[in-house]
């Protein structure tokens, strides 16, 4: 090339540093597709609305389909020099085409093309990304329904807290997960508008219509105003909320799954497909792809905040600083497909080990809250003092290193000079869910219900 | 106090340093109406169930109105030993009314009862915040309103561009606020959920009714799953990313408002009554309340981040890790209300400038765009051509330092080989506005329309 | 009061809701002491350089003693319309002595005023960290020097890897708070230099000299340029660096005790003095005091983030921006106060359980590295097929559901075809650490050195 | 390949989907030079330490340097399944020179030697751009040096406060990234130490000598423990704060430029080397490489906060989470390069037009100040006093719409009810830097000892 784009006013060429810093066809080149449909729409409507003559277009459609063929070949040359994928696109074009190629730009600006090209990126990629999200809630309902009566434990402060059913544990991932399949809603329906017809920032002098280039490329909407279209970079913000929120929940169930994987815990088991060995120790088999998972919300909360810095005192409309906004969105894009898709691999190659979580249910004393409720409903006690006695009775139990269970009646008594007592089926840990009230409770009808609800819930997406 | 909470397996005091690090009290005593409001709703709630004598409930409700009256009274005194307000009220409680108050944390937990109060917390604010967000956007339909067809400067990379009206530009931010109204809409319908129920993680040993209490506080729904329901921190991330947003928009806003006012620009004038001088330079007109609403997306971006990073790789239900969310969640809330009036405030005291910004149209050649179009409708010339042309001729003016509107016909046709040639009235820059089209454009019909849609679409949130 | 600050110029008071966004007072009091010292030495240097009179000294030196008196004893008044500590100070002096308090403001600006502050409360709360620091290495120290030869679990992954001594894994949390110690002391170095002498912006219109209340406030330096003096904050950034790194490390020491503190794990048993119970489960005993300190990173991190994005794009010198940087400053001071001291009483209430780990490093195969580097040592096997050997034969040991000890050699004969064998003492685990070798490792004698070292890295500290 | 890795005691390969996210070797072949040096300097430590036999030293030699070649010349096919640059090359190895390839894993681990490399990766690139910030220091003291005795206005709160010389705000730069000179002195010297020797955890079970390895890789020192050694992290939380805080200072100087560069300020003018043009407006000179310089300091920040977050909560020693760290940490590598020689090019390219300044300054009341101290030194006022009578004769300007220096001495009298008075040649400009007191000021006697401090800051760093 050599010469300097757009460069009526100018004598001198950009500089090679100059060239590598602004240059953004090394990532943008991405947009290719994006960018040919943009403009296939754009001349139609110019067509459509007598700016292009039909001649004109059939030429530009044409040459846009020989420049699709030459970038998917692998043929067409990228160059820091052209800046960019747009800059590329129709150069080549009026390479191929020559003068009718010049027309395309009429009526608009590379600020509501980019604009438009990152709108119909990110749509796409959030529609396939909701599909694998469903179908990653679709394997936890399995995984649920397969343990539906299991027991597992349920944590608070990673102390054994209360026995609950594993379908339980399973199913509070799938309402966190659902939640963030309401949220990827809420960033589709926002970037679901077409920003074409901005041009540079205060529309184009053509009596275009973008409502046609905007239904041409099957948006719903276009922006109210141009200004605001050119400036606007929150349908991006929301696309990194929704990564940043999945990928925590992820982070959560790996911190889980791994910590359940240890030796000492030993509540799952991780298959030869999601696990590696180390290089040196040779009984080593690490759980890398909950490892892997777990790290991936630092990356999507940090390119969200990249945004967001980015943004921070900009002044209106288009600025060149918005131009990294690709480089954020294509990794976080990337990413979190990586991360739906992984964590369904990961609860498909993980398989949870209900029988070895009784013993430690009985070493944590985790029938304490069935005794202090039972003193409360039997003999009226008020909650904080039949806290206080079961309390005592734990403490004993430590001391003599023994579990509730093994407790003789002799021993309660000592512990509790009063004259209260418990029936040892009280103790039966798998028969605690079934203590449990109210909707949210692990109770199994209840869980039977909240299996069914969530089945309901998956139907309205698919 | 002197003895520890929840003591009953413990023989010793927690720790000064200890009480000193994970105490809430001097944070969470915010919450007292919610926390005494929760409690009252459950109370009912285990009267219905009968777990609660009638008696018992009365009782109860009379004693939280006593402990209500002190904490406002400020008679209530706040203890670090005393960890959280939850404590605080129900020891109070049971020191009033004795046996009766011990009753009250039947069948919940502390989990159960901060995540309640915490949402309920949040919901309130949330919708008093949308009252002032939508008078936010009066202002700045009456701005629009009052300059709908003066003329203003449209700036890219903070360079001329083009002339627009100035109420195009003030709608710009009308739609970028208009769309964090649609946020906090998600923010409030997801929050509008009650945890109350779930207990410490597995839902109590009792047949109790969440939807109950969830009807009397107000809520439309209650959670699905216990561990979900003290686990979910959803609802404060989807406030911090409305706080965030709202806050770089200001941000935005701010920094125009800024260099408007800077003496070069001049195209602002701020009032007194938010502006302030300087200790040293008598001459000093600051724009300090911009200044400081600029510097609150930081604020409102970190509390975000750092909520984000508290939940990474936590283990799942409740970890005491997921107490200082609070700490994030009121300094939120208290600047963003802070920054929604502020704004209010900042725009009802700048006077906008109209007829200072032809001047600098001129000397910006913003008529370039202009001529281009001219060329290109009128000859028929590509468009990159006539954007080639024009560009000469800016960079003839330059060399002159002449304006366009001072060339005269032999300039034009030196510059111009060909015979190309356009009316002096092309230049006239209060026509400029009317020679773009498009929906998303400023011409003054469109902005008409634009106002209108913008006042319609407020009267669904009034 | 009513009347605007520094008000010349203006006709209208400020605004309320003005006066309530912008006022520092309720924070920046906390620099009261400070800005009481900065007086004292600027009235001082003003003396010597003539321009106080003795008699004006004296009676300024009087007043500011006044009013600290005041302060100290809650009666002065704090008003947000008089904007900031500084204000006040002045005020209330001017006030208590009249014309000679006016004085006190020649040649300085609440520009540099607030910039000395700021650097006299960080350098004095750093170097008071820094005693603490100090203390909480020697408490490592201790424990490394009882634990010396106790056997430990070092993971990888959160497998068992290998057997190292409880000492070394100690010691490495002790290199990391090192290397925080002296990121402290770079933190000191760069804010030991005093901005007064800048006043606004350009220097003051006065014979001053800078070095001599340099000297007088106990700084090594003062600023080389008046505007850089204003504008810089970059020995916030470092504090705050410093404080997320080291939180950083007390996140990664603390995950680790809450896992070994689970009943899974049970490795440390940490002490009522910072633990809590719970209000619902009896049984509970919570690791709080850790899981707090493990949050924390999070908010250094967030303050961290929050002055870099407020200082992101602003122009050069002071904007009224920057008075939020010491809301995140007075923030993290004060939890990294907490998280050192913090974690200090975390380490001396957890007793670490040797005597728990054996039987875990036997079900880890954490002999698996010994037996491949003896097959390399002794049969001259590359390490790689001595690595693939004694996969092979950890394999056959988990599928009969034994430990590699209770391999006989029929067995190991039978996986191994080859004329391998090994020696029994070999899956000495309390032997293994003798085996390593280098300065890093945890062989017993290299400990004992490290040990050594890591003592004399602290005398120069004392 | 087909294999899975060090998978003697797998019985299946890892998935696809696992392989992918799994995978480094897409961004770390970057590596393969440092990866490549530290084998030749284990297998040369190990050969000195009578591990590896003088034949089979040689053999791996050749075979590194074989492999070398393959890589510069892009035969070596990179694939997903083999992980790492570090199978790769010694995959590669083994194929080439067979069984001597296999030994030169003794007593190492890919944990010792992934921290290996990328510590001698940051060191070298750390040390390219100390120079290259050692030229763009240059470049600001050439620019101060030229524009030594030239007038500028200093700014708060973008609002003129007083004059001052070009070079004075030309070096307020200067030392904030002299500062960050330091800064990154102190990075290097943090990197300057070898991990390897620490293998996966514990040290190896060979009597190497890590101090060898160390030396030949030209590294200070190597760490103290193993486990800290393959764990820690801070080396490059240090790179990338410095990342951060220089940017962050870029930030601030792109931000003047690109006001000071508006058609309205018009005090800089940059080159067609660094500017560009617009699609559609023809008139358009962009200040794109001041934008994109400008933004970068949000990717940088964000790049710290991924580490950070990353970082957070993780277990001791080695998790593969850690495996991420080089994405931010190459992408703030490349990033940060271009900004410091960006921001060269940028000044070496901008004009600065000084003769533009003086009409704002005087339009600004920039005399104000030295007014209100002409009152102290001469008539003994308070300072307090003094400003109040210079803002009002700056309220009276405003009014009449004039500047200061059209005052007549009736106006003044008018204004002023006291016999105040002064002399007119007080509001020459350019004799303001003049009455400038105190070593960071503005008087040119003072700047020019800065300009020599400054230089002579320098030399040490050549």
């Amino acid at each position: 090339m050599g010469q300097k784009l757009y460069s009526g006013r100018f004598t001198k060429d950009i500089s090679p540093i100059t060239t590598e810093i602004t240059q953004s066809i090394s990532y943008d080149r991405q947009l290719y597709a994006q960018d040919l449909a943009v403009s296939r729409a754009h001349a139609r409507m110019l067509y459509e609305k007598n700016i292009l003559s039909e001649k004109e277009l059939a030429s530009i459609l044409k040459g846009l389909e020989l420049v699709e063929r030459e970038i998917e070949e692998g043929k067409l040359v990228f160059k820091p020099e052209l800046e960019d994928i747009h800059t590329h696109i129709e150069n080549r074009l009026c390479e191929l085409i020559g003068e009718d190629g010049k027309k395309l730009h009429t009526a608009r600006s590379r600020n509501d093309q980019v604009a438009a090209d990152t709108h119909l990126y990110l749509l796409q990629e959030a529609r396939r990304q909701k599909k694998d999200l469903v179908a990653l809630l679709e394997t936890i309902l399995d995984l649920a329904e397969k343990h539906k009566t299991d027991l597992w434990i349920a944590y608070t402060h990673l102390q054994v807290a209360q026995p609950v059913l594993l379908s339980h544990y399973l199913l509070s991932y799938f309402w966190a997960f659902h939640r963030d399949l309401g949220l990827l809603d809420y960033v589709i329906k926002e970037a679901d508008r077409c920003p074409l017809g901005a041009a540079a920032v205060g529309g184009p002098n053509y009596a275009i219509e973008p409502e046609l280039t905007a239904r041409l490329l099957g948006f719903q909407k276009t922006y109210e105003n141009s200004l605001d279209a050119v400036a606007n970079r929150d349908y991006q913000l929301n696309y990194h909320f929704f990564a940043s929120r999945l990928c925590l929940h992820v982070s959560r169930l790996c911190e889980d799954l791994i910590i359940y994987n240890s030796l000492e815990f030993g509540y799952v088991q991780m298959d030869d497909e999601i696990t590696t060995g180390s290089s040196i120790m040779p009984q080593k088999r690490n759980p890398d792809l909950a490892e892997i998972l777990r790290s991936r919300s630092a990356r999507a909360s940090a390119n969200l905040l990249s945004l967001m810095m980015n943004l921070k005192g900009l002044p209106a409309s288009y600025n060149r600083d918005l131009q990294e906004d690709k480089i954020y969105l294509f990794d976080n894009i990337k990413l979190t497909s990586e991360v739906i898709l992984g964590t369904k691999e990961l609860l498909e190659h993980t398989r949870f080990l209900p029988e070895k979580v009784e013993i430690n249910l009985e070493k944590g004393f985790a029938q304490a809250t069935d005794i202090a409720d039972y003193l409360v409903s039997h003999y009226g006690l008020p909650f904080r003092q039949a806290h206080e006695l079961t309390a005592n009775l734990v403490r004993y139990c430590e001391q003599q290193g023994k579990t509730l269970r093994k407790l003789t009646l002799e021993e309660i008594q000592e512990v509790w000079p009063q004259q209260y007592q418990f029936d040892k089926e009280l103790l039966d840990l798998t028969q605690s869910p079934r203590r449990r009230g109210g909707s949210m409770s692990t109770h199994p009808n209840e869980v039977e219900k909240q299996l069914e609800k969530a089945k309901q819930s998956l139907i309205a997406h698919l």
